[in-house]
C-alpha cells in the first residue's frame, strides 16, 4: 500500500521550520494510526512538487524520520513506515458519559475562589496595555539569554540539565546569589540560608506554609499583593490588615498576638511606596518586641531608577528575624519562574522539605542558565536598559497624568514600574476597564488588592512595564476621557 | 589607576569558554568593587600574553563587556571600567551573631521529618550505580533535545518563553498531549481536563491536597513511592494501607470508608508488579461501590518492552472516577520536571487555581521545548532506545541474579527499569548499602517504601536504568559476596 500525496497538505499557522512540519504531519499520522507499518510514503519528488516545496526539504524529514526508525528505507524503492515505528493502541477508549461522580463533595478543598483577578493572555495585542508584570520584548535581551541557555544545554552541563537534584539546587546559581547578589543588598548569606524557588510566588507560598498555622496570626499590608492573600487565607491563619500610609507599612499599628510580618519596603505592592530608613530601624524593633519574624518581598528593588535603592530591611537584620524574598522572574521575564529565600537554616530547611515534597526543584536547565546570564553581567546591562527606558515612560506618564488632573494615590520614591491610582468616589474601576478594554486600553481595577468587606472600588494601577512611551499620552488622554464621561 | 594583570588568573576548574571566563572575572571584579569606576584594564595584548592565551580571545570579552555597559573604550588608550558600570552597595551587611529567634517555637510546620532517603549526589561517580531515576546520559538524544530547545528560544517563540501565563499552559503542549499521548493510552481528554505539572511529583501533591482533608481515608499501596507516603502525612488524612501481591493492589482489601485511592498499575512502585486487565476492573468496580475516586499514576508504561503495556484504567473508567498522572520527567530527563494531571473539569480547575497559587505556572521554554520534542517524533525515538537498552541490561541481570541465587521479589511482566529485591531476614539493607558503597556498588535500602511500625528491613531495589550492561555482572557478584558475608 501506498500512502497518498494527497493527504498531505501545509498548514500556513504552522510555527516553525518547513522541514519539522512535514516531520511532524508524518509522526503524526503514524501515531494516530493513519499510517500503517510498511506502507509506502511518497517519493521525495512527488512530496515536494506536491506542496510546492524544495525537494531537500522533504529529504531532510524523511532522513530525520529515518534515524528516528519512524520509517526504513529500501534501497530505490522509497521510504517506508518502519516496522518498529510506534503503534496506536488497539484498546478503544470507553464511551464519554456525564461524570457520576460528585465534584461537590469530593473535592476537600476548594483553591479556584480566591482574589487573584484573571489577566487577558492577549495583552500584547491591546494598542494601550497599562498592565503590569510582562516582558517587554523591546527591552529583554534575547540574544544573550539564548547564547547563555546554548551553553547550559552543552554537553559540559549535561548533569545540571537532566540530574534530579532531588532537594537539592544548582550550586552555580546559589553562589553566585551568595556572593554578587546578596551583597548589593547588604545580605551575607551562606549556601545553607538559600534556597531556589519557582518566583516570588512559590517563596512567599513556601514560607507561610512553614510559618503560619490556624493558631496564628499574620500581619499584612493594606492594599497588598492579591495573591499573597490568597495565599495566606489558604493558610486559614489569622490576618491582621494594616493600612499603609505613604511610607509603608506603619509599625505601631502592628498588633500583639503577631507572630509574622509581611512587607514589601523597597516598593510597596500596590502602592509603590519606599519605606524610609528610620521606619525600617522602627519595623525591626517593633518585629523583636513581639519575637515576630518578618518575610521582606524585596520587591522591584532593581527598579530604583530616581534613587539609589534603600538597603534591605534583611541587611538590618542583627537577630535573624528577616526571612527575604527576592526575585528573577520580575527582572528577567516572568515565564521564567525563579526567585530565592534567604533565612536562617533551620527555616530554610524546612522550606526545602516542603519544596522537595511538592514539586522536587525548578528546572537545572533554567538555573543554570540563569547563572550563566548573571555571571557574565547581562543581567545589569539588563536591569539597566529597563531602567533607563522606565524613567523615560515614567516621565512622560508623570506628565499626561498632570495634564488631565488624574490622581496619583502613590508612587515610588525610587522609581518602580508603575503608578497608583485613585479615581473620583463614585468610579468603579472594575467598570472602568471594561468600558476601556474597546478602546484598547488595559488597566488594572484596584479593588482585589484590598482585603475584607467595604473595599474601595475607585482606585486603580497603570503600569508602565509594557507600554512603549509614545502611546502612554494617548492612552492616559482615552482613560481620562472615560473617567470623565 | 589601572588595574594589574597579576589580579588576574584562569581558574582549571571553570566549566564554559575561555571568553566567558575573562568576561566573569572582570565582572566579578567590577561588582564585588574590587575595579572601581575609570579604572583603566590592562591592554588585550597584556593580558592575553599573561594568561597565555590568544589575543583575540580578550578582545571578544572585552567586546562583550563594552556592549554590557561595564567598560568603556577610549580611542587608542584602552578599556576603563564604565562610568555605568554596577557599584557595589556602599551599606555594610550587619554583624553575624546568633539568632535571636527560637525556630523551634517560631516554626510553625515541621517538613524535614519525612521518609524520603537522601540520595548520594555523585551517584555518577561510582562504579556500578543500582540507582533509580537518573538519566543515563548515554541512552539520552541530548541533540535533539538541544535542537528543541533552541527552536523555542526562537523569536516566534518569545512570548512562550518570557509570558506570565497566570494559570494556564502552553496550548501547544496540551494539545500534543490530547492529541497523540493520551490516546495511546486509550484516554480521551479535552483540554480543560488537563493541567501540566512539575512532574508526577507535583501531581500527586497537587491531587492530594484537593482530594483530602484531615476526615478523609486514603488507600495506599504498601509499600509504596515513599514521596507519596510523605506528601499523604503532610495532609494529615487517615491511611490504609494495603499491601500488595503479585498482581498489585487487591480491591477487596480496600476499607469502606475509603476516599481516595492511590494506586500504579503499570508498574507497580516498588515491586513493579503489573495489575492484570480482571483487576483493573475489579478495582474500578469497587470505586463505584465506595463512591472513592482513583489516583492513577501510569508509573513507567513506557518501559513496557515484554510486552504491550495494558491500558490505562483511565481509559476503562466510565464514570469520570480515575484521576490520571503521567510524566515526561522519568522519561526524558528528572530534571526536566515535567508531567501532566487528567481528570473531570471540576477538579483540575481546583488544581490549576492551586498550582498558581503555589507557583503560577511550569516554565513555558520547557513546555515548549517538550512540545517540539514530541511533536517531531524524537521522544518516541528515546523511549525505544531506552527499553532495547533496558531489555538487554534487565536479561544480563535477570541471570547475574539467577546464579548467585539472589531473590527477587518482584518483576514487571512488561518490563520496568528495575527488581524489587528480598535478601534473607537477617539482613538489614539499610547496612548492606553502607557496606556496599566502598566498593563502588549504590543498592537503595527498601524500608522506606514500607508504611507504619515494623517495616521489613531486608528489601531492596536494583535499578538497571542508570548502570551500562557490561558492568552488571560483577556488580550483582558484589552484592551477593557482601549478603554472604
Amino acid at each position: 500500500m501506498s500512502i497518498s500525496v494527497e493527504t498531505f497538505f501545509l498548514n500556513p499557522q504552522f510555527q516553525g521550520t518547513l522541514q519539522s512540519q512535514i516531520q511532524q504531519m508524518i509522526a503524526e499520522g503514524i501515531l494516530s494510526g493513519r499510517f500503517r507499518k510498511a506502507e509506502r510514503l511518497p517519493s521525495t519528488r512527488k512530496l515536494a512538487s506536491h506542496l510546492g516545496i524544495s525537494r531537500i526539504t522533504v529529504t531532510l524529514a524523511y532522513t530525520e524520520l529515518l534515524a528516528n526508525d519512524y520509517l526504513t528505507s529500501r534501497g530505490r524503492s522509497g521510504y517506508y513506515v518502519s516496522e518498529n515505528a510506534p503503534v496506536p493502541p488497539n484498546y478503544k477508549p470507553v464511551q464519554r458519559q456525564e461524570d457520576k461522580v460528585d465534584w461537590s463533595r469530593v473535592i476537600g478543598r476548594r483553591f479556584s475562589d480566591g482574589n487573584t483577578p484573571e489577566k487577558p493572555q492577549d495583552w500584547a495585542s491591546y494598542r494601550f496595555p497599562f498592565v503590569y508584570g510582562q516582558a517587554d520584548p523591546k527591552l529583554f535581551d534575547h540574544a544573550n539569554w539564548r547564547l547563555c541557555a546554548l551553553q547550559a544545554l552543552g554537553q559540559k552541563d549535561f548533569a545540571s540539565l537532566a540530574t534530579d537534584y532531588y532537594d537539592q539546587d544548582d550550586p552555580r546559581l546559589v553562589e553566585f546569589i551568595a556572593r554578587n547578589t546578596l551583597p548589593r543588598r547588604g545580605i551575607v548569606a551562606r549556601p545553607e540560608e538559600i534556597l531556589i524557588t519557582m518566583g516570588a510566588q512559590n517563596a512567599l507560598w513556601l514560607s507561610a506554609q512553614v510559618l503560619l498555622t490556624q493558631r496564628r496570626m499574620a500581619a499584612i499590608e493594606d492594599p497588598c499583593y492579591h495573591a499573597l492573600f490568597d495565599i495566606l487565607n489558604q493558610s486559614r491563619c489569622h490576618l491582621a490588615p494594616i493600612t499603609v500610609d505613604r511610607d509603608g507599612l506603619p509599625p505601631d499599628s502592628i498588633p500583639p498576638e503577631t507572630d509574622v510580618i509581611f512587607t514589601t519596603p523597597s516598593h510597596q505592592c500596590p502602592t509603590t511606596a519606599t519605606m524610609p530608613m528610620a521606619r525600617r530601624q522602627a519595623l525591626l524593633e517593633r518585629a523583636r518586641e513581639l519575637d515576630a519574624v518578618i518575610v521582606e518581598d524585596d520587591y522591584e528593588f532593581e527598579m530604583s531608577f530616581l534613587d539609589a535603592p534603600s538597603p534591605a530591611l534583611k541587611s538590618l537584620d542583627a537577630d535573624g528575624r528577616v526571612i527575604y524574598v527576592g526575585s528573577f522572574s520580575k527582572s528577567i521575564f516572568p515565564g521564567l519562574r525563579l526567585g530565592y529565600l534567604v533565612g536562617s537554616e533551620s527555616f530554610i530547611r524546612e522550606a526545602r522539605a516542603l519544596r522537595a515534597s511538592v514539586l522536587r526543584h525548578p528546572p537545572g536547565h533554567i538555573q543554570r542558565t540563569a547563572a550563566y546570564f548573571l555571571s557574565l553581567g547581562h543581567y545589569d546591562a539588563l536591569i539597566r536598559r529597563i531602567r533607563e527606558a522606565f524613567r523615560e515612560r515614567r516621565e512622560v506618564m508623570q506628565e499626561a497624568l498632570d495634564k488631565h488632573g488624574l490622581k496619583i494615590a502613590g508612587q515610588g520614591m525610587h522609581g518602580g514600574s508603575s503608578f497608583w491610582m485613585e479615581a473620583p468616589d463614585h468610579i468603579d474601576t472594575e467598570k472602568l476597564a471594561e468600558k476601556l478594554r474597546p478602546q484598547g486600553v488595559l488597566i488594572e481595577p484596584g479593588h482585589t488588592f484590598f482585603n475584607g468587606s467595604g473595599r474601595p472600588r475607585n482606585y486603580y494601577r497603570l503600569a508602565y512595564s509594557s507600554i512603549p512611551a509614545n502611546r502612554i499620552t494617548e492612552g492616559v488622554s482615552r482613560i481620562a476621557q472615560a473617567i470623565r464621561d
